[in-house]
């Protein structure tokens, strides 16, 4: 028999309660587990197609153009920016933590001018805000903001933003990274034009794909474009007509297979339970969660908090560190620590998808209980 | 009982004898299917560790920098070419098919000026083209050339390459989509600079991840850029302190953890083979299939076939999308038709990591027998 250098995969079963990935139910991992079929298969298309309108279903919108960009969810922040700038235009961000800045970062490689708004971490941006910064950069293209703010746990509310970003005839970029799948999400409804999210968080899907929408005000931006879209492997104009049937299912790169499977196992998973018992789900454990980290002494540090994601401040004389190595060795649960300027005085705790049950609110309070 | 809209997933077992993804043992899916842990988790980080060791053992090379990319095997090369590329930069191409004229596109989408030398579509380029090139063109930064053209079936020999490309100071960039774990791939001994390729061809791995390898002197351009990467999904400055845990294992982005696990699986399968048995077997194979195409009346289209992707002409007569279908209603195994300037006129047999079995070969033959 040959020897392997390597022993066997064998990963400890964690209960994922950090910032993602989510635990992902055996029923997904079994869905990603089907024999692979070639990216050009009728089979495959079909299931494809499935997807694509599952993507649909779940973020609430009729646009032709949602699909799941084969990468993880940052992909999906990158194919939107690739698509929808051009070298020397002005763009608005909103910056409240990490992700903010991330899709600041990500639109000045696009050769965007970006003006940024600011609050401080953990606050969130009020209309009036918004509307004074469109008045202020007019020649702005898009706006650009985080609706689940994974660095504060901060949940920005969307609706009302499209008329103001619409009459400045820009359009609303959002990142849904945190909350598709967990918290009220109506693209269509909110007037979202291009909108991506990551399979790993409320979908409880492995990480490794990133489901976006363009609506047809980003297409028509996308078709009047002077310039070549500076990525092969995110240009959506090539790849619609593999997504969309458009063009004859045109070979473009080799998609996902198994990975496609899962995340259509894991959105027919959703769409069973139903978008809103979902939704509900995850405002009740939060709720919980909350209750029980309270009594324990902790502070949300977010005004508006996620249900998905709960990020509150350490308190004085807790070891971050040392406390969340023993949720992982002596319980198996993993919780996330602070990121950027919160590293080391704040914990992010996800209630994400399959991770957000009464079972492990009560398991994770038990064991923190038993820590600190 | 909740319902779901569509059916449960139930993808038929084709033999994949196109050209990718390959057939996928099934101890890779298992892999694949087990618990998902946190992309910061100490035991995926070892995973991890594991899995880029064993990307340096099939590459035969010890850059330390070899890593995959978080997206299939196209998005391995434009990880390349956003990084090792400057707006303004020259480099030259090598096209002889789809691949080599991807490449190009891919870099003039990251500012560069191209300049191409190209022979016919299934023949390959001699020391002497690529060294006239590198004088005609003594500005250019980079040399790009596809290992195995994935189009054409043609195999180029890389070998005494490095030495003209390095002697004019340029970096020599290799698509090795076809070939890694089927063909021999030298990337030490042939002073390759950085090479992509993709985990569902002779890997046997379902598709989206992408193995690279960066030399040091690649890694020296890299450091010396006076610009941005214009992608932030693949800037490798970002990205290397998480893959070789320079920096502290930095959260980038979330690695497709499950996808780790099959891509690790797969790469393991290839060190127990014995990469010179793998290697070996596949030659064996194409001979096989080989003798018992020319038999049926086909002419292979390249002059140096690969082994691991056979393309045949297809001969008077015989109606393309007719039998490809038989093929794949009534036999259950998928080949290819042909790409670009060859779409109606060639098949594309691949011999491919799990698929490159005798079995196959005279399944193959067999069905291809009843249906012509």
């Amino acid at each position: 028999m040959p020897t392997s250098p390597f022993a066997p995969l064998n990963p400890r079963e964690r209960i994922l309660m950090g910032p993602g990935p989510s635990t992902v139910p055996a029923r997904i991992l079994r869905a990603m587990s089907a024999p692979t079929l070639g990216h050009l298969d009728p089979q495959f298309i079909e299931y494809m197609d499935e997807t694509c309108q599952l993507i649909r279903e779940v973020y609430q919108t009729k646009n032709l153009l949602s699909f799941p960009v084969s990468g993880t969810g940052m992909a999906g922040m990158e194919a939107i920016a690739t698509n929808l700038i051009e070298p020397g235009d002005e763009v608005i961000v909103c910056i409240n933590g990490v992700f903010g800045g991330r899709m600041k970062d990500n639109m000045e490689r696009c050769g965007a001018t970006v003006h940024t708004i600011e609050v401080p971490w953990g606050a969130t941006f009020d209309k009036e805000a918004i509307a004074e910064a469109v008045q202020k950069y007019p020649k702005a293209k898009l706006v650009g903001i985080v609706h689940a703010e994974t660095s504060t746990g901060a949940h920005q509310d969307l609706s009302g933003l499209a008329e103001i970003v619409h009459d400045a005839k820009m359009l609303l970029v959002v990142d849904a990274v945190t909350s598709l799948g967990g918290h009220e999400l109506k693209v269509d409804e909110w007037g979202i034009d291009a909108i991506y999210s990551g399979t790993q968080k409320c979908l409880s899907c492995p990480p490794g794909l990133s489901p976006v929408s363009f609506s047809d005000r980003a297409i028509a931006r996308i078709d009047a474009r002077k310039t070549k879209v500076q990525s092969w492997y995110f240009d959506v104009s090539m790849l619609k007509n593999y997504y969309t049937g458009d063009g004859g299912r045109a070979y473009h790169h080799t998609a996902p297979i198994n990975m496609i499977y899962a995340l259509r196992e894991s959105l027919a998973i959703v769409v069973e339970e139903g978008l809103q018992n979902r939704i509900t789900r995850h405002r009740e454990m939060h709720l919980l969660l909350r209750e029980g980290l309270e009594a324990l002494g902790f502070c949300y540090i977010p005004q508006h908090s996620l249900h998905t994601l709960n990020c509150v401040a350490l308190p004085e004389g807790i070891d971050d560190a040392a406390i969340r190595s023993r949720l992982l060795n002596e319980f198996d649960i993993e919780i996330g620590g602070g990121l950027g300027i919160f590293a080391g005085k704040a914990w992010r705790i996800g209630l994400m998808g399959h991770s957000a049950t009464k079972r492990n609110v009560r398991t994770l309070l038990a064991a923190l209980g038993e820590c600190i």
